[in-house]
């Protein structure tokens, strides 16, 4: 082949719910181009080992923060010969929505939480990458159960209807919030119930993890 | 940079409506490898003049058929070791929606149409993409505009309906459907009419060209 190739990557978008509202774990350059700055997890794909693009950013993510995301979604490819300087690349990039609990515990030296409406500066074009993975699940929130991936095994509806306020950015009435969610047919009750305010909130959890999305079918 | 880059290609999906059913353009391989084989259009990226994996497959389909989709989407990215016999190769494919009469015009010789449910064998994984592109569109078109660029600028509601019809594989009923549509405010009538079997039948165009996805929003 007598022609130039790109330089492939792949880069995670690791989106949780903390304090409130969607976060993304950021991780600092140790190497040039962009040394110092922050940036998403990422790295080059080995084609000595990797059997897909897929694969290589679970061993990215495995090598860098020693976890497997549960949920994991290709979300775009970013291009040109522009955004790193060493030449005309392609990053091919991910969406994981990770528990805060099991994202924090996974993500130790050089790792950052940031607010998804208050990033700093980042490296490449991470923050397009950013912006394109929060209006994927935005866009997807309403009509789907992707807003469980960011909760642990078992919640409160409470805590469920707070997560999909907090990706919709708006607040729901309670009681249409549980019809929809009732209507659905997703829902498992468990027999166990955390202490609340005022009386004892009962643990839910999905009925199983195939992704439920009511606009197909 | 010391380790090996993979082959980046980019691929389209050209999908139209032809006799009532989705239709794929297809073209014959004339090189190895998979010579002589049914392929999608595609070609690899030329990093000394293309501005974007876009820009890529903009170019390949300008140079293979003379023409500009109105409507082409990122699809997916299909990778690995095996999928090409020359080394790992990493597609970009896209999907382009096209009315029927302009890819016919555009797609010459060694093009061939085939229904997208009577595919012949087909090069490399590009069965695995055609796959991926129609369920992309049959998933989006339930709550979308989508299937209109399938239809030429202006249309009967005949059409409209038909068009929705065959993509989504299922009857509509009529004044549900006019009533759907009406509500969408997407439509708008012209001054113009086509003779029916029984009566004229006015000419519609969409408003503007802008997506109209009524699950955002």
């Amino acid at each position: 082949m007598d022609y130039p190739l790109p330089l492939v990557t792949v880069d995670a978008v690791l989106l949780t719910l903390r304090a409130g509202g969607l976060e993304i774990a950021l991780h600092q350059r140790d190497r040039a181009p962009y040394k110092d700055a922050m940036a998403l997890p990422g790295g080059v794909v080995h084609v000595d080992e990797d059997a897909s693009t897929e694969a290589s950013i679970r061993r990215v993510l495995r090598d860098k923060t020693g976890f497997e995301p549960r949920y994991l979604e290709q979300l775009q490819v970013f291009s040109g010969p522009g955004r790193d300087p060493r030449k005309w690349s392609l990053s091919v990039s991910y969406v994981a929505l990770v528990p805060a609990a099991e994202l924090e515990a996974a993500t130790q030296a050089g790792f950052r939480f940031v607010s998804v409406d208050a990033l700093p500066p980042l490296a490449f074009d991470h923050a397009d990458i950013v912006a394109a993975a929060v209006a994927r699940l935005r866009g997807k929130s309403s009509y789907s159960t992707l807003p469980f991936f960011l909760l642990p095994e078992r919640f409160t509806l409470t805590e469920l209807q707070h997560t999909y306020e907090a990706i919709l950015q708006t607040r729901l009435e309670k009681s249409n919030f549980r019809r929809k969610m009732e209507a659905w047919g997703v829902l498992e009750a468990t027999e166990d119930y955390v202490l609340g305010a005022q009386r004892p909130a009962r643990l839910y959890r999905l009925k199983d993890f195939a992704l439920f999305d009511r606009s197909v079918g």
